[in-house]
């Protein structure tokens, strides 16, 4: 029995662009052939980028997927490809019985040996909660799809079917599997690289075969997927790990379930937890800006962290020459404050540019009468206003600053400093913002770069500035007492009772949870941006506006 | 054999109000008991609210539902609720086996006589497409509910549990049903009311036994509950059918499945088509505004078709003196606009300010120099500015007027003439908005009341005036073809190939598809407002904005 050379195609596929996808499919397995594959397994719908959403429920889009299935079954009919096995996850068409009639499709793997499809299998399990509404739009395959190349038994399974319990998962064993290839689209979460490998681990135990867990790549809307693809042996030892929210192609030969041994250097190396978010948030933003086909971005900069962490990860992402960063003081403005702001555009050679706001706004608060809230929540619009006639004018994509605590109490003004179509730090709560600012500035010291965020910005206590003197605590009780009140609330769904009992005042909680609820239509309106959390706004989290419970 | 007297309780509960919705229902047994009935049922989560959404995920929430089911049923303990049946809809906590731990609730039915729980039904098939998401919070039951009363035999289903085939609906006759009680969350869809009659219908005949369906009525966030519920014999004969988008409570007595009479005066009418759409339209925004503690709304009147639809939907809903119409005229602004809003106004005696933008604009244009289309977007901005600046220095609503037509194609200026909390017409495509203002100015005609919208704001040509001499035609085809291709699109679904075999020309349909496909990041941040249509922007249909498909 010779050795089966595997290559794991980690690809970042962008949703709908299916000939282009095609094209980097056809690449990875050209180069896998250069290094000598006779397998090649690429991830989860890596023909057509994923989540399709209701994408699945168009007819022409499901024809068109199947269309390039058959390209690439074509071109696999080239003598250059003898021998050659591809495993490729797409949607298809399906004429299977389906309980509402919007189902018209399955979420599947397809096998193709010398040009020739030799096998389909649809995935089973359909996740159907948190981002994901799986059983809305695909119908549920119920086999196991087992091959052979040379002489090792292959079988294909989809993502959340080794997630649950019985399936076609089940049969693995029964069906002398030597190798599961397991086709994923599993997007990042803090802490969820060690699951997954837990889970790949069990699985080659409990059915005595080795594990391939291929996962796609690239930001898509409000998901990051990560990648980090992950191949274990029957003893559930780890024999490789792709990279991290980069593409990649790792070859790896099998002789046995228990004999796989990666091909040419390779390290095991698991990067640190700020290092994986603060990535994270780079590719949701470089994926967001270069898929939806632009080139900048603008952002307001007041000085702040928020819009300091924003700025920097936007620098990373599409470097800092794209990134055009305007300062809008008001009477209310520190001197800090612009100091900060222009001393952060400076440190990485972000564009920067000053608008004063002062004679926008009279003019308003003259005619309208306004002060008080109306004139704070004037200022953040006429803000609003300056950017997005910045990236009207200038083809700029909007970028708004808010962190996952401000969206959650609604501290912030809607239409105001809203604006834009993505979100950052959307899903990262006011503390690990500053988290994330030290370990950035952290990393580019062990580097020898420049620091890239002031330290003031860090440091002084966050102020949205509408008023003088205000600072964020006349408002909001400290962020770290605020933080651990989210969690409790929005990721463990505790209630008022529950969350005093973890020794926080009843009538702050009270607050704090009234603020969450009646915030809601806010967060309806806002832009979306990368999660990275167990619970982020927006289709993670799914609660009614109209919502009277409180409990 | 005695006869039963049902009450059919039509209540209007709002989402996360338990107490509040218990109240209700007990006042609706007390008032059927007076009128001699011995069994009262009520609609699906009659006790919650519904849709209830993550709310379901709250343990929480689920121990408070279910306190609620104790608290009625210690009411009717009390002597006198002697041998009444009462049987209400209610999530309730479970031990079922889950797929994935997200779901922990079922969509139950409880049954209550003499003060004791006699049997619970839980819902058997769960909706997941469209804008419903049940597969996702609940765990399907499967035991049909037959219980009896005065030697008639009942049996309680849940909603979709007769939309498709299977399940505990299977066993109405071997049980013996004598009626089948149905409770339904409908929400309102044009032609909807024919097609759950011959649902209905057909449920009585195919399993012999008469049939009531019991719905909802108000409204909840993007969907309005109809109510309508209906009662058919066994022999599909209509006996009753209660008032539609308004609460009723209609009593029938049986005397055996094919024996069933309507208590006192009742009229079997069919309100026509756009009767029916206006008062979904009327209902849905006085529910958000009422249950949302608002009292007054805001909106700005261009003197269009729009914005005088929408008006006029908030005066019937709400009064006129509760609608506060601002007229912001520009340079651009004809003298005919600028009289039509005032006429408008004056019609209903909706309260109404001019607030011009000239001197609004021009610091914006001058410091950011600023032409062409960030010159008319910011027209639009500051006018936004505006109507935010009095919602929050009144606590007003405000409300975007916005057709499904522009929204589709993104005719708007995100921030600008999108901002509000609530969108009266956005899914009501343009050609309607100009049927449904006729058919009202039509309707006061025959009530000899002041015609509403004025002749001018429905013959002139649409114009969003924000350059001279402007008109929507510019930009976008007549409103009839573009209808018709979005319909083709959005609610069939089908692709470009086969709108252009409709008869339409390939490069229109290639950009207006384009353009819908273009506008989904805006529509992602859009108000909600009432869902009338099969298809309606927000969670009826679900697309990536990252999304190169065309096809």
């Amino acid at each position: 029995m010779s050795k089966v050379r595997l290559a794991l195609a980690q690809t970042n596929p962008t949703v709908g662009e299916i000939q282009g996808n095609l094209k980097v499919i056809v690449a990875n397995i050209d180069e896998a052939l250069k290094q000598g594959a006779n397998l090649v397994l690429f991830g989860e719908m890596a023909i057509t980028g994923y989540p399709i959403e209701d994408l699945a429920t168009r007819e022409s889009f499901l024809l068109d997927a199947e269309k390039a299935i058959k390209d690439l079954t074509q071109i696999l009919q080239s003598p250059a490809y003898k021998d050659l096995t591809v495993v490729i996850g797409h949607p298809a068409l399906t004429t299977a019985n389906q309980a509402h009639g919007w189902a018209i499709a399955q979420n599947c793997a397809t096998v193709i040996t010398n040009g020739q499809v030799i096998g389909r299998y649809a995935k089973h399990h359909l996740p159907n909660y948190s981002v994901f509404d799986e059983y809305r739009t695909f119908v549920p395959g119920d086999e196991l799809l087992t091959f052979e190349v040379n002489g090792l038994r292959f079988s294909t399974v989809i993502c959340e079917d080794i997630w649950q319990n019985g399936g076609p998962v089940a049969d693995l064993a029964k069906n002398n599997t030597d190798v599961a290839l397991i086709l994923n689209g599993s997007p990042f979460e803090i802490d969820k690289d060690d699951t997954r490998l837990a889970l790949v681990n069990k699985l080659a135990t409990k059915h005595n075969c080795a594990a391939i867990y291929l996962n796609l790549v690239g930001g898509q809307d409000d998901l990051v997927f990560d990648g980090d693809s992950i191949a274990v042996d029957s003893k559930a030892r780890i024999i490789a790990r792709a990279k991290q929210f980069k593409t990649d192609l790792v070859l790896i030969d099998i002789g046995a379930k228990d004999d796989l041994a990666v091909v040419g250097e390779h390290h095991l190396t698991k990067p640190n937890e700020l290092w994986q978010i603060w990535n994270s948030l780079v590719l949701g933003l470089r994926d967001y800006v270069q898929k939806n086909g632009f080139s900048s971005v603008v952002l307001g900069l007041s000085g702040g962290i928020d819009s300091a962490v924003c700025a920097t990860i936007a620098a990373d992402a599409i470097g800092p020459e794209n990134v055009f960063g305007v300062s809008m003081p008001s009477k209310y403005s520190s001197p800090g404050s612009k100091d900060d702001a222009l001393d952060l555009a400076q440190r990485r050679g972000i564009n920067y540019q000053v608008q004063a706001i002062e004679n926008l706004i009279q003019p308003f608060e003259t005619q309208l009468e306004l002060d008080g809230l109306s004139a704070e929540n004037l200022q953040a619009r006429v803000r609003g206003v300056i950017l997005m006639s910045l990236s009207n004018k200038h083809g700029m994509l909007t970028l708004t600053t808010g962190n996952k605590s401000e969206l959650a109490v609604g501290y912030s003004t809607i239409y105001g400093d809203t604006v834009g179509g993505y979100a950052p730090i959307k899903d990262v709560e006011k503390t690990l913002v500053w988290e994330l600012a030290k370990w950035r500035n952290g990393y580019a010291l062990s580097r020898n770069e420049v620091v890239p965020i002031p330290e003031a910005s860090i440091t002084k206590p966050p102020s949205a500035e509408l008023r003088p003197d205000q600072v964020d605590q006349d408002s909001l009780p400290p962020y770290d007492i605020l933080d651990a009140i989210l969690d409790a609330y929005i990721n463990q769904r505790k209630s008022t009772k529950e969350i005093v009992a973890l020794g926080f005042d009843e009538a702050l909680v009270s607050k704090v949870l009234s603020l969450v609820d009646h915030a809601e239509w806010k967060r309806r309106q806002g832009a979306i941006g990368p999660k990275i959390s167990g619970m982020a706004f927006g289709r993670d989290r799914r609660l009614p506006i109209t919502n009277k419970y409180k409990g």
